[in-house]
């Protein structure tokens, strides 16, 4: 069978078969996750996260996106899935590969903007790796801590919780993609003070992060198009299905509603966007299609 | 200017430049050396290792190479860089790049031989990522872990301390290379134990790992032709330059030398294959050229 015939979440699924049979105490979270949970055997207070995620030329970005952007985004997106875990990016090891006939400058601009973007989040670039490929590509693997059994994952939503998105959805082409900023600061104080039942960083957008999210924690949801907090010039349908987000999508137990609204100390907006149901009730999106942004097709 | 004009070296160099400007007490080893090792605040016994590693199609592999293999070679190589730093691997990110035309059995194949290497083991393969590229690729990032200070780097050799070879050299094409083991019990023992030095796993071959590690540690070397030891079908010159031998260099001081050869519990043979020297007696291979395998030309 060729691969052409399979989507994203079927490929990860039939090549991590293999390892997804085995069980272990030390994984919190891996395969499925955003990021991978480890407990640290001689930490008592840190768990361990591991996340890696690569941007490749004429996917996520074209031959005439500014380099520094490029490098941007590369270690911007994997941040991301660490602002979901609510972790602290400890660490970033950054495989580059290009052809011979690549211009130094496009690739050291490249590494500038990433380079840039570590800098002010005070994240260690410790190591990396060069390889000759026909695409430009980066790859980024990073490291990050988080307090000990507190990373929420994506499967503690339950029904009757509510569900939350930070900032605006849609909209993300052309530029936005390349500019934002991950939600590190909401995810670390959501994860630190146990508002977020389940969390998830909406990536490929929410009609494909949400069903996600649901099936990992077994419920359904529903979803009023009319709430979703969309930026300019954008529809629910776009809004819904475009991707390239970046925001947080998370689950928040209804007596502890109140409460986060009252604390939330970010001028990032948070908005409630609908519930979790029990798993009978289903996907309802008011409508809206359940298919989000496939980077593999 | 065109990067087909630097070497592999020259460019980590130019690529890592930004990073390498800032110092930071967190992180022991990193650009430079086999692995970054950092040391991990909330822990009073172990430092974390890392390592990323890619294997290519037409660089690393062909399209002939039998796919569980490629998947075994690119799990393998970053473990033998985890040897080198004495660390125990305990988690894998593992991405593939490939295109849509690419049949999934070989894929399957490839992650099965990736899995089988890491059940070996006991190391979890605990997220991943699948990017479109035009030939295939495997990237590996390896999380590890180490005693507190322990793991020796490249930096730590010292004139007069004599170098050491694991296993045999030369000859790794055209199976070798697919099928070696890497040397983590030995470079672990080496490590617990503290007779290294310096340490490296030997990937581009002596010609150009050896200079690395004499740089690294600001140092000479008098290497013995004669010595070397060679694998079936090989001479001095062509063991010496070849690479792909995933065997570990190590110096140790002689004091140690005695002991080294008597506790060594391994059927891994180990030989002495030259010495340290002041830096101003420069590189001496006995007539063999300073040169080694560059994957990036």
């Amino acid at each position: 069978m060729k691969k052409s015939f399979f989507s994203e979440d079927q490929w990860i699924e039939c090549w991590t078969a293999p390892f997804l049979r085995r069980r272990t105490s030390g994984i919190r979270y891996a395969l499925g996750h955003d990021c991978a949970v480890l407990h640290h055997s001689s930490s008592n207070q840190t768990d361990l996260v591991l996340k890696t995620d690569a941007v490749v030329e004429g996917v996520h970005f074209t031959r005439s996106t500014p380099p520094s952007l490029i490098g941007r985004k590369a270690l911007a997106r994997p941040l991301s899935d660490l602002a979901a875990a609510g972790a602290v990016p400890r660490a970033a090891l950054v495989t580059v590969g290009c052809s011979n006939s690549i211009h130094a400058r496009r690739l050291q601009k490249a590494y500038a903007g990433l380079a840039l973007l570590a800098k002010k989040l005070n994240l260690h670039v410790v190591g990396g790796e060069t390889v000759r490929t026909r695409q430009l590509l980066l790859s980024v693997s990073l490291l990050g801590a988080v307090a000990k059994g507190r990373s929420p994952g994506r499967s503690g939503g339950k029904p009757g919780h509510l569900l939350f998105v930070t900032g605006k959805l849609g909209g993300s082409w052309p530029r936005r993609h390349l500019t934002f900023n991950p939600r590190l600061a909401e995810g670390q104080w959501l994860v630190r003070h146990r508002f977020a039942s389940a969390m998830l960083d909406l990536s490929d957008g929410l009609g494909a992060d949400l069903p996600r999210m649901a099936r990992a924690s077994r419920v359904g949801f529903q979803i009023d198009p009319k709430r979703l907090p969309l930026a300019p010039k954008t529809t629910p349908r776009s809004a819904f299905t475009q991707g390239e987000d970046y925001e947080l999508l998370f689950s928040v137990p209804p007596r502890q509603v109140a409460l986060l609204r009252k604390k939330w100390p970010f001028s990032t907006p948070i908005t409630e966007i609908g519930r979790l149901l029990p798993k009978a009730h289903g996907f309802d999106a008011g409508g809206l299609p359940m298919r989000g942004y496939d980077h593999f097709r």
